[in-house]
């Protein structure tokens, strides 16, 4: 399994949908159908995202998730950590005092500080979490509607209102964000 | 499991005590020892960094693994490739075809080129890769040797003395490199 795994795709995806659309929040079912996925699963995504204070939930008959911050707030590395949890890229097994020269009793240097190789774990790991940091939500709808052609905003709009006021109808069939 | 295992911190590990010992090859079984680590999982690791060129096997009573470059020019990326295998660090679903909006085929400019969730991945990534390849064994080494006392490297040598004599004496009872 990749390091960064589909459940961070699905959070993504689903949050760009959510961006400008304070006033039609949509629950963790519409977005799944919008986007093809496992209402399940993305009921559990979002209650993280909803936790790490990414998305906040409103409830009643036209209830759902709105964005919590601005796009250009919300860092993929933020998005990352809400899914994955801090997951390290390296999990050191400290095996440095376990050299036969030391025999049974590992000396204190050799366990002193971080372990070298552990270092330059940490040093690759900081530049893929720097890089995930500078990268927000803006930046991907940017890029993404940089290819759409303009009618695919009023598309997914309507797509939206649509849904939410089907909902509406159904007399609160589906009245809490989840 | 995290993205870079065990096997690359066993890997590193061990290619540190081959530094200067091309006169003194260890065959995996020795470094096992050496290191504290089971010698099967380490001839399956020392199997790799052949392939990828990194250590050089020598047949023979005396024969064991050398290192095939400087230290300086193995880098801690080339390491986790031969170990790992080119793992991505995301591995992209292609979701974004199956918007809701779309029906049931979506438009050319919605697949077109990289995802843009891909495309933020594929630069961490990058970062983390590039963080790795900056990094050799050398600078891994000289981080060890700062820490440990002027006369470690002495005690390895002679641990390392004991061993291949040992090995000698028994008359090639460990006459490869495995």
């Amino acid at each position: 399994m990749a390091h960064v795994t589909a459940g961070v795709e699905y959070a993504l995806h689903c949050l760009l949908w959510l961006i400008d659309k304070a006033d039609t929040p949509l629950s963790s079912r519409d977005l799944a159908d919008l986007q093809g996925l496992s209402p399940t699963f993305l009921a559990k995504i979002f209650a993280k995202l909803e936790k790490a204070g990414i998305v906040r939930a409103t409830e009643g008959v036209r209830g759902g998730y709105a964005l919590a911050k601005a796009p250009g707030d919300i860092s993929v590395l933020a998005v990352v950590d809400a899914v994955e949890g801090r997951k390290p890229l390296f999990d050191c097994q400290e095996i440095r005092g376990r050299c036969a020269v030391f025999g049974a009793s590992p000396p204190g240097w050799a366990l002193a500080g971080t372990c070298s190789i552990h270092a330059v774990m940490l040093r690759a790991e900081k530049a893929m979490r720097d890089s995930l940091a500078a990268q927000s939500l803006a930046d991907i709808a940017t890029a993404v509607y940089r290819k759409a052609p303009s009618e695919f905003a009023g598309e997914l709009q309507e797509w939206i209102d649509r849904r939410v006021g089907g909902r509406g109808r159904r007399s609160g069939a589906a009245s809490t964000a989840s």
